[in-house]
């Protein structure tokens, strides 16, 4: 292989690759970063088997090739030289990195020991604006459980349905989902890795452009212009979501999105320093007193409601409320509350398709 | 205690109060910030026994006292009240804070239990500009040692003599050196702890203003307007120095400084790989090549430099020659040898005030 090619470009495509390594990787050969000629272009190839990202890069071809080469040196490498052109000249498993002044000789692989990307056959494909992607993920991934005891809730549910696509991730203490209406009419439902979301969402440029989800047995693929990131799905019944989302409530208000965030912050503070890191609320005529206490002391936040319905004690965990408040970005929130023992649902205020339930934590009476 | 003060204003000061507290003090009453009304204003203490840093802060007093306030905690709370006038007021160990709808009651501690700062007689003051007392700093403090078996070398020697204060550094592999020109007849020759300088960097900012600085037996004291820091001098003979630097040089270069370092970043990529670290430079008829290499591969770096004297093979380690040419601003640098067993010596080029000498690592003659 023998190419010549840009020091910027190839450097930011292989961070991209790198996102697929992961660091904790056993096997020598996922260390590395496959580079092929394909088509014209410089492929990149970075996987740890569960997450494979396939990158390309324009460059000039002398001779086509391919090698395997350890990412995290290449990459240190490509970073810190010029910015002008690098020539890449292979021999053998000898990588000879040249540019202006600078002579690199590195080791690499045989592109033989390379694992194979998973062949995808059967495959439903559609598009939606990254920036949509993006927002869905966000709003979403950060309530999958960490807990691997139950792999399935370590990933959002991706569900494409009556031309309305829907996000769901779950933990069994709380459920955020954001629906996306979408000019489709297939039907999809896959449980993709909160992780794979996670790096995937490093990658995408927020932009008005489209991705291409493309769904078949067992793997994703999103193909973002230049860059493939695949994902192994995961395995098993997702829980029914609807049947958790209920629609009657006897109390619902509505509050400055800032000034809740903010209050339930400050909190945080000291309910963070105790195990059950409770907050309380206290809805009363108009107004919610959002109260914790610690050995160290006690807080006490007043904010102004507009309130329908009844009066209520009610208390959470406060990282569980405060996660929900701080991803929607509407001025103002919903919380509809159905008593002290049931969900609390929280909506941005003029927008339907996004909706975050928290359970509450069941204190004694006197305890509110 | 009882006072009214502005909630940006405190939260500036308390994060410097904070650069006074160890993170791993095992006495409570050191976790704490101690507030005293002072003079008009809440003056705000923070100390690890070593570092001391006192703080004044506008505010109106109602009624004058004093409490120690656990840091983190106090700290985390002013940051996230709004930015408005917070209302402190203590009665017994009980602090009560008010700001806007938020009210925090959290327990302090007696201020008789604070630890007293030493009192300073018999002492030495001089003044200088805060930017250059910055600059020699990060100039130098980072060769001092981490090994606390030399406790001196922990430290910087700042040594005021012949209307010039030097800065000196060193950890056995290399030296540090900065001059400045004072306009003071004072004699001054202390050793202060590498930590201190470092917290103190934090908090100064670069402006043309003054630092006053105060030497006394054991303590030095540093006065940076609002700000008082206080530190333990470290005790012992520091190194003659003097000695170490010897004038005459069989060879002299002169390269551009940010090719040279680009250079060696670059060569360090390979030498980091190996325990020794190690960087081959081969001064040849006016160029200088820069070599490394190690399991995974080798790198060949070439700079043009105007060269005096005879051809030299020497060999550094990567870290304490990159270091040392990292801080000198300058566009061109000097770098004088004496044989590849004699320490090299780098300056900028056009300012005599400032030296940095590294020691080479001895090869057998096949290996450069």
């Amino acid at each position: 292989m023998k190419i010549r090619i840009d020091q910027k470009n190839l450097s930011k495509h292989i961070n991209m690759a790198q996102k697929g390594i992961s660091s904790r990787t056993t096997l020598q050969i996922l260390d590395g970063i496959l580079l092929e000629t394909v088509n014209g272009r410089l492929k990149l190839t970075g996987t740890d088997l569960e997450i494979s990202i396939e990158t390309y890069v324009d460059c000039e071809i002398i001779e086509e090739g391919s090698i395997v080469v350890n990412s995290r040196i290449f990459g240190d490498i490509i970073k810190k030289l010029p910015e002008s052109t690098i020539n890449i000249d292979v021999k053998n498993n000898n990588i000879n990195i040249t540019c202006e002044n600078s002579e690199f000789n590195i080791l690499g692989n045989s592109p033989t020991e390379y694992p194979d990307l998973p062949a995808i056959i059967d495959q439903k494909s559609f598009t939606m604006p990254k920036d949509l992607f993006k927002g869905a993920i966000r709003q979403t991934v950060f309530a999958t459980t960490q807990d691997e005891t139950r792999p399935i809730l370590t990933g959002v549910l991706l569900e494409l349905v009556d031309k309305k696509i829907s996000f769901v991730a779950l933990d069994g203490y709380r459920l955020a989902l954001r629906r996306i209406p979408i000019d489709s009419s297939l039907d999809i439902k896959i449980v993709i890795p909160g992780r794979a979301l996670n790096e995937l969402n490093k990658i995408i440029e927020d932009s008005e452009e489209d991705i291409t989800i493309t769904a078949a047995p067992g793997h994703v693929i999103f193909n973002i212009g230049d860059t493939l990131v695949y994902s192994r799905l995961l395995e098993g019944q997702f829980l029914n979501y609807r049947d958790i989302i209920r629609k009657d409530h006897k109390t619902n208000i509505i509050v400055n999105k800032k000034l809740f965030q903010n209050s339930l912050e400050r909190a945080s503070l000291l309910a963070k320093e105790e195990k059950a890191n409770l907050v309380k609320l206290n809805l009363l005529d108009g107004q919610v007193i959002i109260k914790s206490n610690s050995e160290i002391g006690n807080v006490n936040e007043k904010i102004i409601a507009n309130q329908n319905g009844e009066n209520i004690n009610i208390a959470f965990n406060s990282r569980y409320i405060l996660e929900g408040t701080k991803v929607i970005e509407a001025e103002e929130i919903e919380l509809s509350f159905m008593g002290s023992l049931n969900p609390c649902i929280i909506k941005p205020v003029g927008d339907e398709n996004y909706t975050y339930l928290v359970l509450p934590v069941r204190l004694a009476q006197d305890d509110y």
